[in-house]
């Protein structure tokens, strides 16, 4: 029996589109089409926006997570080259990979430009052929700042049904990749679960499944149980792997005055492991033969940085930068082999720092698609750790890393439920979308340009159609307005219709207009009838503020 | 009756110390105290925070919002320089009043200094003489950066009672001024109770009132009813307040062609007045008078931007910029007269156009203290605004701005709720505090120092005492862990005890000072050992998984 057979385990998943959008496909030849969110706009207009969330929000698709998704790119494989099957191995042979084109058609960009990122390795493509139900993605800092979601269980909390709908829903929010950091039991089933049912690039961790096969003693682990599970893992689909090769043995005492030590798990591993056998890494050792297993499926290395700091006091210090700069070498030789790299970065960095980790990570790694995780800007809220981390990550973002690894509001206090996966997808879809839009990414801003205007000309549900959350958004504002009249009325109660700025400012534009004058001709010439008429009108056009009231919990209106 | 005699005004606030603290009281001499937040750490230690909160977190105080605060500044009244009992005058006069003492003993500076950023207008202290009750705050780039708070009902919302409960709330979590931006009904008798019960600064924006005061139209507005509505304030003890000096006329038509027009309230009812009269501002035309008003009560001027950026399309444009280079002519006109001043800034802005403003702001203005509003770093999610927010205050707190007005969660949907309240104060808190850091204000990285020695050393109990929100962190870490065994756990359900990364670097350390070696020398030498006597340890100097989770609401643990 395979894992998805096990009908004793049962999730229960999000399908439907996001509310006020639907799913649109956009046929790129070939049979292959591209999926995209589209909001339908009150005034005849839509917007197409990135789409992560897979066949889920396809109200014409059937979906039955014991058989998975659909395997899209089944047919796309091509031929090895030179032994490779990599996105890289293709882009530096100048091939255009239904891939490339796929992702092109995503981002609005030209499929040779997307090659050419590839074969220089300023981006990545991770697409294991044995997960072909995924939906490709690019991440490179010339494309939209990308966004992962870990998820996983541990061995105090969740379960292979928490996981499989936690996954849907970050995705279903905009998670661009999935990291399954599963330490608990079931590990390879509920891994399983997840990439037969992943729209989105998978990644793990394999340290952390080996440590499980060792009973948990990092002492026990050697290269022929890690390897092992890496080829298990490779064989599973996993899109991209986080290996912590950068741990040298001469590095660990680098740590020791630090205020926090390593904070990485398989940072901690790796250093307890070298330092009981007092040996170099194996990790390390045998990187080569890694490489040639990554290649044989196309799997994209994600070079962990085991010895991130994890407070302010510690971030860009002396172990932190030693191991990026090993890193660096790394990226090298994966390179040489045809497998595609990304680093992976801090972490806990205060602001005035985070350039210079971005700095060092294009000079030392060949400008490999930078990974970090937030940084965390400041060390004194937890519990409100996906806003410190996402102060750090649209810096670093606009600085030029490609994805932002989220923080949730549980960091540092336990493992995330399913709200604060979405707190967390939402808070860095916000700031990846901040860095694009300071990047000056071509496109980026019409997002926030429709929905500036549909809020300018009081469109509320286009606004919150529009919004990243459309049901909170909703929500907030019915909380004191629910009456239906009020989502065409020209203010909320956050000014009241007396004070809406935007209301007044409309009505002389209305003004003006009535008149046939340009509008700048019309403030211009000075419209002192201006006042009378305004008085005339009062609110009659709008209802009376307390039938807009009706139905809300506003208990006083004083 | 006065307005706190009304007996039909029952305010339910909050009161006693935010957990795991309690007040200190620094006596500077004089009979004045200064107060901080004590945290008594379990290892002795003991970390004293700013403190914003007032007696309501003094467990010896008495509180009664009938009678309002102690008037604890009433003694320290000096005599007039000139006319003036600003502190900008005395400051230039080379006098250090017992407010700069107070604020140099909150913040660990030389009083000296203070008084010399305040003489040259680079730091203002808003210290009203009737509103003996606030304890003195300064805002400026040299000291940390302040957060201020937005209260106030509106035509649709809230009542007087909400409204105290709120002040008192948001300075219980950081909140170091406060502006009350009724526009309600009874904005006189909201406002009494607000401050005599405020410990921080107040601001307003008196046009509110005013507009009021003339049924909402605009046009109706004049320099009589706006002064006397100015005098009003200034008599109930109002800090500083937002003029809307710098919308001319001609400057309308520069906001014709956006696409959000005008947002800001007052900015938007000052060009419907210009517009139906076509003249000039009297704010502008009358400026002169105002200082003179405003220097009687020491109220501090908070130069609105009342054409500030409403969406991403708008930011830095012409409009905002030619406003801005008129706030500085009237900066030297205000400080001529010995009148504090602040500039207001945006609004919406992209992160790479954030710098420009900083940098014109104190080009143009001569450094007066920047107060920004966010600025939100995106418009595409309502709901969340408090974070796309936070990205740009951040920044711009970095970049020299010296208070950064919060935004909730409600911001563009409707009035913020008692929780919108907390959440924007502490999400902003971090702004500022990421601020801090980033700037190398002195200090202020212990705070994190001491949070992360305590994550460290998983003296849980002090890393929610430390955090700035203790209630919540503690029971985000209680949602799966909640038994009190857990509160010392070596790990968090986060990772389980087996991959706990700090639990295996404090292993190590531990290990190292057992056999008497320098932490470093011992991981040098390679403990070959280690690896046995983890083995042996095992789990059992902690309790088994089960026992910590008795009473967790986790329903699987598989």
């Amino acid at each position: 029996m395979t894992a998805l057979e096990d009908r004793t385990v049962q999730p229960t998943i999000t399908t439907g589109p996001i509310s006020g959008s639907h799913k649109e496909y956009r046929d790129i030849g070939d049979g292959i089409k591209v999926p995209f969110r589209r909001v339908e706009l009150s005034n005849g207009e839509h917007v197409d926006l990135y789409d992560t969330s897979g066949p889920y929000t396809d109200t014409s698709a059937t979906i039955d997570v014991h058989n998975g998704l659909p395997r899209i790119r089944e047919s796309w494989a091509l031929e090895p080259i030179n032994g490779a099957v990599t996105q890289l191995a293709y882009a530096k042979a100048g091939i255009v990979t239904n891939e490339m084109r796929f992702v092109a058609a995503r981002e609005n960009m030209d499929p040779e430009f997307v090659r050419s990122e590839v074969a220089i390795g300023r981006a990545v493509i991770p697409v294991n052929r044995n997960h072909p139900e995924s939906e490709p993605a690019i991440i490179g800092k010339r494309f939209l700042v990308k966004v992962n979601a870990n998820i996983g269980n541990s061995a105090v909390s969740s379960s292979i049904e928490d996981e499989v709908d936690k996954m849907v829903w970050a995705t279903r929010w905009g998670a661009d990749t999935i990291m399954d950091l599963s330490t608990g039991k079931r590990i390879h089933e509920t891994r399983e679960w997840i990439m037969r049912n992943s729209p989105v690039p998978v990644g793990t961790v394999p340290i952390y499944q080996a440590l499980e096969k060792v009973n948990g003693d990092p002492a026990k682990l050697d290269w022929s149980v890690y390897r092992d599970t890496v080829i298990e893992q490779c064989e599973q689909g996993v899109d991209y792997m986080t290996v912590h090769a950068g741990v040298l043995l001469r590095y660990v005492p680098l740590t020791a005055k630090r205020v926090t030590g390593i904070v990485s798990r398989g940072g901690s591993i790796m250093a307890a492991w070298c330092l009981a056998h007092h040996k170099e890494s194996f990790l390390y050792t045998n990187f080569e033969e890694l490489c040639d297993i990554l290649r044989a499926y196309d799997v994209t290395f994600s070079l962990g940085d085991g010895l991130r700091p994890g407070s302010i006091a510690d971030a860009n210090d002396e172990a932190q930068f030693a191991e990026l700069r090993t890193l660096g070498e790394l990226t090298h030789i994966a390179r040489a082999k045809d497998v595609q790299v990304m680093i992976e970065g801090p972490g806990h960095v205060p602001m005035h720092k985070i350039i210079e980790n971005v700095k060092l990570e294009e000079e030392w790694c060949g400008e490999a698609p930078f990974y970090t995780l937030g940084p965390l800007a400041t060390d004194i809220a937890p519990a409100y750790d996906h806003i410190t981390s996402a102060i750090g990550a649209a810096q670093i973002g606009w600085a030029g890393t490609a994805m932002l690894c989220y923080v949730t509001p549980k960091e540092h206090l336990g493992l995330p439920n399913r709200d604060d996966v979405k707190t967390g997808v939402i808070t860095y879809k916000i700031a990846a979308h901040s860095a694009d839009l300071a990047k000056g990414h071509p496109g980026a801003q019409e997002w926030d340009d429709a929905l500036s205007k549909a809020r300018f000309e009081f469109r509320w549900v286009d606004q919150f159609n529009l919004s990243l959350d459309p049901d909170t958004a909703r929500s907030y504002h019915d909380e004191t307005l629910p009456a239906e009249p009020a989502k065409t009325a020209h203010f909320c109660s956050m000014c009241g219709p007396k004070f809406c700025s935007m209301k007044i400012t409309q009505d002389v534009r209305r003004y003006a207009e009535e008149h046939n004058l340009s509008t700048v001709d019309a403030i211009e010439a000075g419209m002192t009838e201006m006042s009378q008429e305004f008085a005339q009108q009062g609110n009659k056009v709008y209802l009376p503020v307390e039938d807009l009231l009706a139905g809300s919990k506003t208990k006083t209106v004083d």
